[in-house]
C-alpha cells in the first residue's frame, strides 16, 4: 500500500460523529457545548479516551488546547497541526468544529495504521473556546502568543466567571501564556470545516479551498439624545436617539451593499432607554460589526461606518460614542497550501473552488505563525449555528480524504 | 365685594405648592409620587388635612379619587368638578397635576371665605393614577363608568401587584365600579394644567384654552425573521428583523410628518433577539404610539402605519404582528366652556389662544359625561415629565384666577 491509496475509515469516523453528538444533545436535535462547560469538558474527556484507544499520545497545553499526537520519531522534527474545535454556540448543529476535529483524529489513525513514516509530527488539536463563549479563538491566540496578559481583566464584568470556568477546566489563567509555541516548531496548519454559507451548495461544488479569512471589527455604539414627552414635544425640538439609530442602521446596510459588495454589516442588538410608549428615547445602545476580506479595506469601512453614524446623530441633534470591541484581521491563507489542496482535489476528481471564509476560524490566528489553509465542504442550504445545520456524509468523507492527502503531501513535499 | 373682585390667595397657594413638593422629593430637584405608592398616599393624606383645615368636606370614592367639597346647601344641586392629580411619572417635575389640584382647592377656599352662594356644589378632585403607573386615567374612567369589570386581569402579569397596591390604598377592586357617577349630577369639569409643550412659551401667550385633546393608540409591534450567521449569510438570504424594524421607524417618522402634520408618531422601546454581534436578529419587539387631534384621522393613521410596517416586513421577508394596546379617543372640549374661559381671559386682559392638548388628561374621559375644558399655562422651554419642568409663578397665579372665574361664570350662568 502506498500513501496515494490511503483512505479514511468512513464507518469509524461516522461512529465517532454519532457518539459525540450525544454529548450536549438538545431537544431540537442540535447540541450545546459552550466552551469550558460541563458538556465541553465531557466532550474533551471522550476525545482523550479516543486518542488513547488509538494508541496516539494525549497532549494538553496551558490554554486547555487538547491534542492527539503521532510522533515521527525525530524529536527535533516540526509539527503539522490539523485541527478544529469541539465547543459550540448555544443553539448549535452537530457539524461545526466537530467534523474537522474528528477528521483530523481519523487522519492520524489511518496514517499510524498504515505505518507511514513522515518527516513531521502530526497533531490533531481541539482549540479552546473557538466560538467565543468567553473569548473567541482563545486557544489559537494563546498558541500564537497573541493573548494579552490581562486577557481576563479585559472581559470586564464577566472576568470572574471566566476565571472560575478556566480553573474548573484545570487551566491557571496566569500560565496561559506558556501555551505559546515557537513558530519554528510548526510545519503548518490545516483545518476541515463546513462552509456555513450557501456558495458550494448552490453551485454543486464539492470542495472549497479557503484563500483568505474575512476580517472583523465589532463596536459598541451609543446614541445620546434627550427624553421628553412624545405627545407634547414638537418635531423641531426632538432629540430622538432611536430615530437616529434606526436611520443609521438603514443607511449602513445600503451603504455597505453599494460601496463594499465584499463587506458585511450587522447590527445584532439594540437597547432603548428609558423605554416607555410615550417617552422619546434618550439613549440607544447597539452592538454592530463590520467584516471585509481585505484588511485595509476593512479599516476604511470602519471609519466610514462610524462617520455615517455620526452624520445620523448630527441630523437628530444627538451625540455619539463608537467604541471598538474586537478586531480580527483579514488574512490571506498560504498560497502553497492552497495549491496543495487544489492538487489533491484534482487527484481525486473532486470539483473545487477558491473562496473566502466569511466566518472567523482559528486558521485566522495560526496563519500569522505558520502556513495555513482550510478545506470547506458544502452546508446544505447554507444553514449554520442552528440545529438544522447539515452536510451530506459523502461530503464529510470527501473533505476528510482531502484533509488526509493534503496533510501527507504537505508533510512529504511542502515543508 | 362682588364675585368679579375675587382673587386667589397667591401666598397661600404658593405655600401649599412648596409644602407638597417635599413629598417624594428627589435629589435631582423633582418629585416621584407614583400612583398608590407610599409617597402618593402621603400626598393624599396631606391634601385631606388641608381640606379639613379649610373647613371643606373630605370625600373619597370607591376608585380612590379624593375630593374637597364645598356644598351649596341644596342637596339636589349638581356638582361642578375642578380637578387634576397629585401622582407623578417616575422622574417628574413639581408642576404637572399638582398646580391644577392645589389651584382647585384654593378656588374652593376663596369662594367659601367670600361667602358666595352658588347654585352648584363645588368639588376639587384628585384623580387616581392619571399618569398610568398602573392604568392611566384610572380614577376618571371609574367616574365615567368606562372601566371594564376585568380591568385588573387585563393588566396581565402586573395584575397581582396592582391589586395589592389598590388594597394598600383601601380600594377594593370589586367595588371600583361603584365610583361611577350619574352624568345628571354633574355640572361640568374644569382643569388647570401646565401646557407641557412650548407653544405658549414661544409665542409669549399667557393662557391656552384647550379646544380638544389628542387621541392616542399604542401598539405592540413584532417583526419576525430568522437568525443566522452574520458573516456567512448572503444578503439575498437574510431575514433581518432589525433591518426591517429600523426601516419602519425611519419611514414612519417621515410618513407622519409628510401626511399628518397634526399627528404624532413615537417608537419608545425596542428589544432585539437573540442579541449577539454576529447573529442576524430573528425577532424585534417594539412599543409604538400614534396620536392625532381628530378621531377619524387617528384611525386612518393607525391603519396606514400598520400597513407601512407590513410593507417594511415584506421587503425583508419578515412576518409581522401589530397588536393595539391602549386607545384614548380624540375628543373636542365643550364649546361653551371654551368660550367662557376666553371671556374670563378678556375680562382680566390676559393674552390667550385656543390649542389642542397633545398629552392625555382626565378631561379626555370626563368630556364624555359632562361639559369640560382645560386652562393651560406656559411651560418654560416646553419641558415636562422632567425635574426641569418649570412655570413662572405669575403664570400659575394667572391660571388659578382664570380657573376661579371660569368656575364662577359657569356655576352662575353656564349650567
Amino acid at each position: 500500500m502506498t500513501a496515494l491509496d490511503l483512505k479514511i475509515n468512513s464507518e469509524r469516523l461516522r461512529a465517532d460523529f454519532d457518539e459525540i453528538a450525544e454529548i450536549g444533545a438538545t431537544i431540537s436535535g442540535g447540541v450545546r457545548r459552550l466552551a469550558l462547560s460541563p458538556e465541553d469538558l465531557q466532550a474533551r474527556t471522550w476525545f482523550a479516551d479516543k486518542v488513547e484507544t488509538a494508541g496516539l499520545l494525549v497532549h494538553d497545553d496551558d490554554a486547555g488546547n487538547l491534542s492527539a499526537v503521532l510522533p515521527c520519531g525525530n524529536a527535533d522534527a516540526r509539527t503539522l497541526l490539523l485541527g478544529s474545535h469541539l465547543d459550540t454556540v448555544p443553539n448549535a448543529g452537530k457539524f461545526d468544529g466537530t467534523v474537522g476535529l474528528l477528521a483530523a483524529l481519523e487522519c492520524l489513525r489511518v496514517i499510524k495504521e498504515a505505518g507511514l513514516h513522515l518527516p513531521v509530527h502530526l497533531e490533531a488539536i481541539d482549540f479552546t473556546d473557538e466560538e467565543g463563549a468567553w473569548k473567541g479563538l482563545f486557544g489559537s491566540q494563546a498558541i500564537a502568543g497573541r493573548l494579552s496578559p490581562n486577557f481576563i481583566q479585559e472581559l470586564g464584568e464577566e472576568s470572574g466567571a471566566f476565571r472560575a470556568a478556566l480553573f474548573r477546566a484545570g487551566i491557571r489563567p496566569s500560565e496561559v501564556i506558556y501555551a505559546r509555541r515557537d513558530p519554528n516548531t510548526l510545519a503548518g496548519y490545516l483545518e476541515l470545516h463546513i462552509e456555513q454559507g450557501p456558495r458550494l451548495d448552490r453551485l454543486g461544488i464539492q470542495i472549497g479551498v479557503v484563500e483568505g479569512i474575512i476580517g472583523r471589527t465589532t463596536f459598541h455604539v451609543t446614541f445620546y439624545g434627550q427624553s421628553s414627552h412624545s405627545g407634547t414635544t414638537p418635531f423641531d425640538m426632538r432629540r430622538d436617539a432611536l430615530h437616529g439609530a434606526a436611520l443609521f442602521i438603514t443607511r449602513a446596510h445600503d451603504f455597505v451593499r453599494d460601496r463594499y459588495p465584499q463587506g458585511v454589516f450587522n447590527c445584532g442588538n439594540m437597547q432603548v432607554f428609558p423605554g416607555a410608549f410615550n417617552v422619546i428615547p434618550s439613549k440607544v445602545f447597539l452592538k454592530m460589526e463590520v467584516r471585509h476580506v481585505d484588511e485595509n479595506t476593512l479599516h476604511d469601512m470602519e471609519r466610514e461606518i462610524v462617520a455615517l453614524a455620526q452624520s445620523c446623530a448630527d441630523e437628530h441633534a444627538l451625540s455619539l460614542t463608537a467604541v471598538p470591541v474586537i478586531h480580527m484581521p483579514a488574512v490571506p491563507m498560504d498560497r502553497r497550501v492552497v495549491e496543495t489542496i487544489e492538487g489533491v482535489c484534482q487527484q481525486f476528481g473532486l470539483t473545487h473552488m477558491r473562496l473566502f471564509s466569511y466566518a472567523g476560524h482559528d486558521a485566522q490566528i495560526l496563519s500569522s505563525i505558520t502556513p495555513s489553509s482550510m478545506i470547506f465542504i458544502p452546508s446544505v442550504g447554507g444553514i449554520s449555528h442552528n440545529p438544522r445545520e447539515y452536510s451530506h456524509w459523502y461530503d464529510v468523507e470527501n473533505g476528510a480524504n482531502v484533509l488526509l492527502h493534503t496533510a501527507l503531501r504537505w508533510a512529504l513535499n511542502g515543508t
